[in-house]
């Protein structure tokens, strides 16, 4: 019945046309009079959309192998987070080659570039001083409390190897990210193309400068704390002293290792903070594409549209689908340490909270730090769960599809819509969805009460026990 | 609308009868006279409803764009909310101009309104209230209980000013409200019209009386146990010293001051109640909605329908969906407030309960104010969860159409019930169903039991820390 | 395209029969022949089932509204629970009129029958004795353990009055069963038939004498520990002072208030394992029909049947969730009340567990009733559960539908089985599943371990305070 | 068999493409582009696959019931699991007859044989051992701790009898298992039909070997400690006294005891890993049969193929399901015993990290058997959640299939896949996924943070009490 010779099944369409009965024809009528209305409504925008959506819409159909110079065009994830990027390699991270380059195609990784050796020999670095660390850590009696200097360096490391892994994967994942952008409805206006690098960029700015106000505060009141103590009568040897006691635990004090622990402490910070806003940047880069394809869709909602449109449509959505996947197999491992380290700084902070603070310095840096870290928990599940919101928002569109263009590949649309669960997640441990935010408070509670019981008040802020790190 | 004539449809049925089994023909047969039995049952009170219907039905196909005097009539969800909005209006919340007018189109907002003067200025004081309580607060120590009026006066100044920015968006609301209502199907009789109205003025009616009895027996309660400490010779002083601690903690004794915390007392404690009340009637309100529809449905359950019946009941589900979608985002910061706040006091008064209660007063007080408290949570959880559950409702009659009248139509609306999750939220964290009571109280149970190992007794009741708010 | 003239249509599907390749028809000789494979294997009892099913089959179709005598048949769930209601009613319960009577029309509900008076005069006294359970509670100290009594005895009494108004309700339900019964595919033999109402008598049977055994245990305990307490010279009136402490707490010793505390304890007892019994009978019953259901398609699976086989399915197996739907309805209330005493008793026996048994007597009668509280919680579980269970088995069979006869009729079947839910719940806050049993064990685990902490060894076993209860 | 005639194809196909529009043409020139540019991609293997398969795929239509040679072939899960069974039978479990055989069909299971018969005189052996442990648990103060002998024995001799009655079924589990994998798509290569069996030879040889370093390290501590303790002069006494307390609780000390409570201990260590490694190797087999069908569906992503293509996977697929099904209700009991085995060991032995170690010897042991057990339980959970896994990788190339290829069998397909949940499971009361590794990892946490509570340092390590099994 489905290979009806094309004919027969025109003649059969217009036989039941007439035999629709005039009920029903006064139903469509009405519905074509509610979709003129839309049409008016918003009939000064729309007109200027469509004719620059049409002018897009041939451009990639034409040339979908042309010259080079039509993909320079803004708006792409590429060029968004290459600034991003170049931050981080600064500090270690993502040794590729090109980040900067207008084409992902410029993307190189190789082990002999002098990002990869500074890299390789950050994380070299970075092992002796999480040994140190553990030494330290073994040698004391250990706590909830006081295994968190390893839970810090021991994440750092961790995120930094899978971050050179990611660095080989990079290319070719920009490479894959490209195609995808470049088979989505183009963006109505410049500013649209805009909006993904601005938020980025925001987001990064505001991040970086939170973070660095946060390490000030920590240096503040460490010297302060260092003056309070008064270990020895030079200033700078005590605040080393305090800032890197797990060096100082093994040897004795060099300024050499001093200059080398501050600097590694202050990195590890940077990449401590990183790890937040990189699944941030990339879910927001996600959440734009399907943005960018709802966009679309909200243009054409209720409209009668041809089932090639939706076919189109379902395949798009189908690519940034894989696209999700794909990106999640590489960052999910960089997912899981940054919620999981979240979880067990908010309860470690939150049961500090009870202690009393030594001075005002103390006080501002340590409510600071509180609320920046509950911040950038917040932050970081509300913009992952937005990829799974977008995702579904698509659904919304596909229910107003009216009667007469409800098809087979629009019901195929709706139904994968419906069955995926499109989101970033942990290992596959979770998914990132605003219910989980919900989920974590409850254990951060329920931990945090039962947690109080072991509370001792005074043992955190003596000069014999370091409280930094 | 809904019939194909009569005798077209006859002559088409036979036709499909001829050609199909015996077998079949014999299950139509029993189908048929099961359907016959179920008209005889109720056929008493099924021809009225017809006939009321049929003249309901013809008035909007009729005249859509008529008369002004045709919406006039009742039961729409404004005319039901106006005398609510208007108590509100009265303890400053909401500043809506027009809440009581007889079509939504009077509605207004305006920030030069005697109303938001009101409003803003009340929200002010609220600001100077809350930063007194969070002083005193701040300068004792800080326990679970110690953070109660914090936790009060601060979810009632957040309510304040999400209702201010909720009351800008109303007038657009309440359009989209009536414009839902005109496309539902009519209510069968005058008292269907009547009945949301009515339950929402009783929940209305009897809240604000048990609230009122609450705040009642809470200063018979106070003065008992002013007269009790006996802080001063002054009896009405004393009793303000008592219920407005946390002025007085800070500034010397003044009448003005004292009548101005007891204002503010009086207001706090009616708008703490009143957004659990907002709630349950924003709630009813939708769920009534569905069930005018589910109304319709169970009608003609059984029944062949046209195909044109169902696509219209579909498209009459979809636009509720999307009332209840925007009712949602207008409100879930309210009822996320709501929520937390239930099950952050219902805590507190629990562990409270454990105390030994210094006299009969203060026992009925403490008894009664605890059991309004889990009657009121109770009531805004299973009132909101009925959205949901009527939503579902659809899918029962969806079931039973007949065989011969499943078409495409019927199976688009019913898998977009299935798929649907319709119902109000806090903030998209948790969707407000009745699976969340039970996890609702799973986690009151275990916290409390948490708590109770911190609890100590007499600390609570002695003349030198108020026990009030 | 539906509509096609009937002639038009056998052309069409002749000619889609000779365009089919050779290949797929190849499959489908494939097909065949394993369809053939499994005919010839269970060949033997395949003949003796089809041959009575096909005279059952018949039956219905050709005497719907035949004779009375054709519903004297067995095997229907009125007879099967006929003689356990007797017993509940002997235990002042469910006073409905005619519960073992053939049919059940002949069942009937009357406020002056003596079945009601007894049980309207036993709620009385279950009331008073309450009352002074309650009394007596709350001028003790109040903890988890010392509410046991008024647990008890409340939710005896809440069953009391909901089994009451389930009796009024009774009728009609039973009628409606009945109905459903008979619209089923007939039992294939005698032995299936009779098969629910054995499983329904064997449960009660285990249920009564192991509740008896426990009652037995208990009264041997408590005979030991007045013997052992020796408060008067009377060892009689020893054991009733004992036993009924909550009514010689107010009053002082008579023989007459001994009995009826006796009384009213026998048959509290009673009543609180029969809410769990009365459960997992109806289970057990609901269970039966989706079994019976499965049965005839189990006999059916993998052939090719007309597509109005599968709608008569379809039809029947609606008609057994509706069923299951206003069974719900009528008995969550008691499903609640049977779990959340079930959770309660099973934490407060395990935490008493912990106690040193002051005698063998204890310790046999403690570990025995410990275990039959397990053991019953996890029958209930476990029956109660398989009514879900069973409802999903359909769709193994649906899965097996041969590629030729899937059609609108399955398609439609199979996607009511995934979406809908058919469960027994507790008032619809959560649905008995076999999930649910890991839930409440976990729940259990945690609650307990929290527990522990207050526990206090000897306050349970000296004289001062009765155990009992 | 999948193939229409490629003439007669393209014919068809012409024909429909006229009958399209030039914008739905353009598509299709895309999609046609994109699939030969993957064609191109991986042509030099894709070809040697091709020749490969269309030779596996004649053979077993042209011999389904050919000489038995050719099912002498690799790469069936009886073949990869005989070793394995031959080892576990070697410690008295599973004593099924053939299982090196070459067929499944030489399986057999016998009461007479000498294989059963040992294992028979095994659990009677674990039966007395079981009641020794049980005597002296219950002759001390019971707690967390101090059942940790019964819990290992008691799931030892559960693991014992669920075996047995395992390897009465597993014979025809076999055969089942082997007529699904003759129906599978053939193996592409020789090395892909060698994997599976490397798999599991290389987890079970891991497994094993670490398991026998666990029980070397465990007898170095115990040689240590009865070293410290010296109870006697006999070293080896001192030894066999402390290691089998259970017996030496209730007789003296005698030789032939000593080395039965020795062969006990070792058989029951390896009974105790053997569970986990069984779920394991059945989860490697399920999970393999899907990733067989997954493959073959790969290697035709995106290629429009003839509709009896999918319904001969689908049937595959549903093959594979209930494969999977009749597994789970085979293994389900002993799934359950070894995760909360696990769970409640996992917690006790966290809960012994706290303990002070009293020599290297100890906290080497300690430490390598806490790894180990966190280690065994993460790959348990890891492989069978990858049952579940695979069974939806199938979903993402029926998400590819070409809007022409779009017929009711691929629908129904994807339905199934989407609404069946496919993971072994634990007796139904939990789904082994990803997700559950989380909720329990959630349940150690919450579980020891409360146990932390009850923990006292110095009762585990002293000499009156033993501190081993």
């Amino acid at each position: 019945m489905k290979f009806l010779p094309a004919k027969l099944e025109r003649k059969f369409r217009r036989l039941k046309k007439h035999a629709r009965s005039p009920l029903m024809r006064k139903l469509d009528v009405m519905h074509e009079r509610a979709r003129q209305k839309v049409f008016q409504q918003s009939c000064d925008e729309y007109k200027d959309q469509k004719e620059s959506e049409f002018e897009c819409r041939k451009r990639p159909t034409k040339m979908p192998g042309g010259s080079r110079e039509t993909y320079l065009s803004d708006g792409t994830f590429h060029q968004a987070v290459g600034r991003v990027l170049l931050v981080a390699e600064f500090f270690a991270m993502m040794p590729v080659k090109g980040v900067t380059g207008k084409h992902p195609g410029d993307l190189s990784f190789s082990w002999r570039n002098v990002r990869t050796c500074f890299c390789l020999v950050f994380i070299t670095s970075s092992v002796a001083n999480f040994g140190l660390s553990l030494f330290k850590v073994l040698n004391n009696p250990i706590s909830f409390n006081s295994i968190k200097p390893i839970i810090f360096r021991g994440s750092v490391l961790l995120v930094l190897i899978v971050a050179l892994r990611l660095a080989q994967k990079w290319p070719a994942l920009m490479m894959y990210w490209h195609e995808v952008e470049q088979g989505l409805p183009q963006y109505p206006s410049q500013l649209a193309k805009w909006q993904m690098g601005r938020t980025i960029r925001m987001v990064m700015l505001v991040g970086m400068m939170l973070s660095f106000a946060e390490h000030l505060l920590s240096i503040v009141s460490a010297i302060n704390y260092a003056w309070y103590c008064n270990g020895t009568s030079d200033p700078i040897k005590n605040f080393f002293l305090l800032t890197n006691d797990e060096i100082f635990y093994v040897t004795s004090y060099s300024t050499t290792l001093a200059l080398w622990g501050k600097f590694q402490n202050v990195y590890s910070t940077f990449i401590w903070n990183y790890m937040d806003m990189f699944v941030m940047i990339v879910s927001i880069g996600l959440a734009a594409k399907f943005r960018q394809l709802n966009n679309d869709l909200r243009n054409f909602k209720g409209m009668h549209m041809a089932p090639s449109y939706w076919s189109e449509r379902r395949i798009q959505y189908r690519t940034i689908c894989i696209l999700c996947d794909k990106m999640d197999d590489a960052i999910s491992l960089i997912t899981m340490v940054s919620f999981s380290n979240n979880l067990y700084f908010i309860c470690v902070q939150l049961l500090r909270s009870l202690n009393t603070m030594p001075s005002v310095a103390h006080a501002v840096y340590f409510y600071f730090s509180l609320i920046f870290l509950i911040g950038r928990t917040l932050a970081v599940s509300l913009y992952s769960a937005s990829v799974h919101d977008e995702s579904r928002v698509t659904l919304r569109y596909l229910r107003c599809v009216p009667k007469d263009s409800w098809c087979p590949e629009v019901k195929r649309f709706s139904e994968e819509v419906i069955s995926d669960e499109v989101a970033l997640s942990g290992m596959k441990f979770f998914h990132l969805t605003r219910k989980l935010v919900l989920s974590v408070a409850g254990t951060i509670v329920t931990y945090e009460l039962v947690l109080i019981q072991f509370h001792e008040d005074n043992d955190l802020w003596d000069c014999k026990q370091s409280y930094y790190s």
